[in-house]
């Protein structure tokens, strides 16, 4: 609980109309994507990086948490309130400060939506590339706190790879700017890719510098059938060998395709599916997809379709943006797990997985990016069912195991968070663990921002 | 000084005849790039990450300083030993460990010779693009340490896009694997990009896992000539707002020309050239050549000459990269810069360089990476003369200071070392420094690691 003079002070800091303290009104900040609960003690929305500064110096002299918050789509709880304290929202600072189309970049500050920037970027000729599915609610503060993914990130990059430079409030309140206006800088530690994925817990974001890049003039969405994952995923690997680098590059397995058959046409021999975009010139991009379509054919492709009208396009993608949600169908609880291997492991993988399935007697569809062997692993229980959720808390830990076996990693783009913070030890030793530790003490000598998050400490009820 | 125990002790991880002692044997390792000099200890040349954390250990326990060293073309002083101590030259550590085609990655030992690597990479139709001007000696290990930039990093980024994972030796001799094989990984802080560009003070690399990128079917070369500094820059911000992002895109000055003129043609009216490369799918990047043309030639561009063969294509790169060397011609010594300014400012960055060289009498040529707004700055002079040397030192500051008025940073590619050490804080905040520093504590406790780098301490001789 907060005491009453820190709560007056919060008023003082924001302004009245800018914290709420009722159950009520704060229980739409109790949850994220995971869909667990932990009501916070207060929710602050600060205006600036001054406001951010003094409620940290605030809390940190208090030694109460603080819990960075965009727009809570978190898939490992990064923004739940473990310990109590104050969420703050970051939903007031939501300017794009500039676009500047001669150097390529833009500021921002971190509450704006991924799409919006998009919006506003194409405008004037450029792009914005990182596309979690996420991308019409989440925001660039959490995409960057995060280090989000999504759907383009064979052909360029992840959220890592376009963020130049961060304002940030640190812990003990300074205001702090880091990196540079371009692609270029060298100067000191990189602490701007130190907060990247760091996922709040070792500074407050209160704007980011972007860069962007040239909008590509066309595009082409494609989708392809398979009999097998096998195949399909041979296909991948040889359109990536023939120096094609689709933008998108997705692919589903038979139980997402039953789930989303009686939308989507699904030929009734098919067990796998890519779904492609390519962009760039027009000429290329044509070109490009007569050979995407020839490499298939060759390589077991059993239906070709490249897309000709705009509403059949926007099917396509709006049903892939969808997936996670048609799964459903299959039970009332879901458990997504966004693991990665190397893309030429993504048949075992999935073949693990199937056999889990059946061991378990749980559905596991499994989707995701197949040019970056990122694969979301969706475990289907129902919640009230107990012995489902044992199951579960068990199938996990071995799903993990077998990444690790293939040379992968247990989070491609969700972070660890509380969720998969039981796991962290599997993939980094202790030694780097404890590295990481020092690292956020150097940060954060109270340990007032985020905790709980990231590192493990045993006995939570999740 | 070394006590007698420890070199013994030195002799017994590596064995004898990897140890050197003496002055003379000592000498080539007691300078770099900058050509200032201080003497080593030691020169120890381990073969493995087991041998490493031996000599670390050795080291963190007496504490006595080690410098690690790849080929030492480093330009900021990074490898010298200022305190003495032990290099620790990766000489031997140059295995290409595998190069995977499928999964597009490779992982090699520090000691690789950048170009060694590409031409490798090559042979099974893989590319790996980052380009440092001194590629053909420098080495991966030195390039991630640096986060070496060169002539392709707006097109394909620089070292640090490329480094998925690293294996690297805390300072107290710990061996801790960082990062994925994947493009994407979010477990954690991100130690790889911390260690990328640290300069050797954090820990010493052992291993680097990299991402590769198909190889570009066709290249294409282009030498554009113009008559001033501001229409060649137009130039280049007009052929990116059509789409056309260049591989590499290299602006001269008139000082530049001068120098080279007897081995390259020059037009006589010339005072700012473009060196472009093209590269991708053949039919596109003929296409973008011509466009490239005809945006230069309605531009300002007095003769433009798109390369047809392939001798006058290795004679053009050639002389670009020998540029520096070229340079000797106007005085016998140069302190190189490495600035960085937004692209649409380097008009008013060169011609605030070229009033400094007037005021102060020394020839400044200016070249470099116009598409990222990295600049080579080149302050000749003769060392022997001390008024050149005072006014050199009078003039840096100088330089720095408009670089951040035009928001920019006083290192793209070189690093701090030693040689900038003393302007850091002109860009770094205090708070910024103190958070590096207690990062580097969480390292390096007992500052054995590279010591005396990044962090000015002041009253040092250079």
């Amino acid at each position: 609980m907060i005491p009453e003079h820190v709560k007056n002070e919060l008023k003082h800091i924001v302004g009245e109309e800018y914290v709420a303290l009722s159950p009520s009104e704060m229980k739409e900040f109790s949850s994220d994507g995971t869909k667990l609960e932990f009501l916070p003690d207060a929710v602050v929305f600060p205006e600036d990086a001054m406001q951010v500064s003094k409620l940290l110096e605030l809390a940190n002299k208090e030694k109460i948490p603080v819990i960075p918050r965009g727009a809570g789509t978190g898939m490992s709880g990064g923004a739940l309130p473990v310990r109590g304290g104050i969420i703050m929202g970051m939903d007031r600072m939501n300017r794009i400060i500039y676009l500047d189309r001669d150097n390529m970049i833009s500021k921002v500050e971190p509450g704006v939506i991924t799409e919006e920037l998009q919006k506003e970027a194409k405008k004037i000729g450029l792009f914005y590339p990182p596309y979690p599915a996420s991308a019409n609610i989440s925001t660039i503060g959490g995409n960057v706190a995060e280090c989000a993914g999504g759907l383009r990130a064979l052909k360029y990059g992840v959220t890592r790879d376009y963020v130049l430079g961060l304002k940030i409030v640190l812990p003990t309140g300074e205001i702090l700017e880091t990196g540079t206006k371009t692609v270029k800088g060298v100067v000191g530690y990189d602490l701007t890719r130190l907060i990247i994925g760091s996922e709040g817990t070792l500074a407050v974001i209160t704007e980011v510098l972007l860069r962007l890049v040239p909008a590509p003039e066309y595009k082409k969405s494609m989708a392809i059938f398979f009999k097998e994952i096998e195949t399909s995923i041979k296909g991948v690997i040889k359109i990536l060998q023939f120096r094609i680098i689709p933008s998108i590059l997705e692919f589903l397995d038979d139980i997402c395709l039953d789930c989303i058959k009686e939308d989507l046409y699904i030929p009734a021999s098919a067990n796998s599916m890519l779904m492609i975009e390519l962009d760039g010139p027009r000429s290329l991009v044509m070109e490009e997809a007569k050979k995407v379509k020839k490499i298939c054919q060759s390589n077991g492709a059993i239906y070709i379709d490249i897309i000709e009208n705009e509403q059949e396009e926007k099917k396509l993608w709006e049903t892939r943006n969808q997936l996670s949600h048609y799964m459903y169908k299959l039970r009332p609880h879901k458990i997504s797990e966004d693991i990665v291997v190397p893309r030429n492991n993504i048949p075992k993988m999935v073949s693990y997985i199937k056999s889990l399935s059946k061991e378990y007697g749980m559905p596991i569809p499994v989707f995701g990016h197949a040019g970056d062997g990122n694969l979301h692993v969706n475990i289907m229980l129902n919640k009230d069912n107990n012995i489902e959720l044992i199951r579960a808390k068990e199938l996990i830990p071995k799903l993990f195991k077998k990444v690790i076996e293939l040379h992968g990693t247990i989070s491609g783009e969700h972070g660890i968070g509380i969720t998969k913070a039981p796991y962290m030890g599997m993939e980094v030793p202790r030694t780097g663990i404890e590295l990481m530790r020092r690292i956020k003490k150097a940060f954060d000598p109270n340990d007032i921002l985020n905790p709980g998050k990231i590192f493990w400490e045993g006995g939570s009820s999740w």
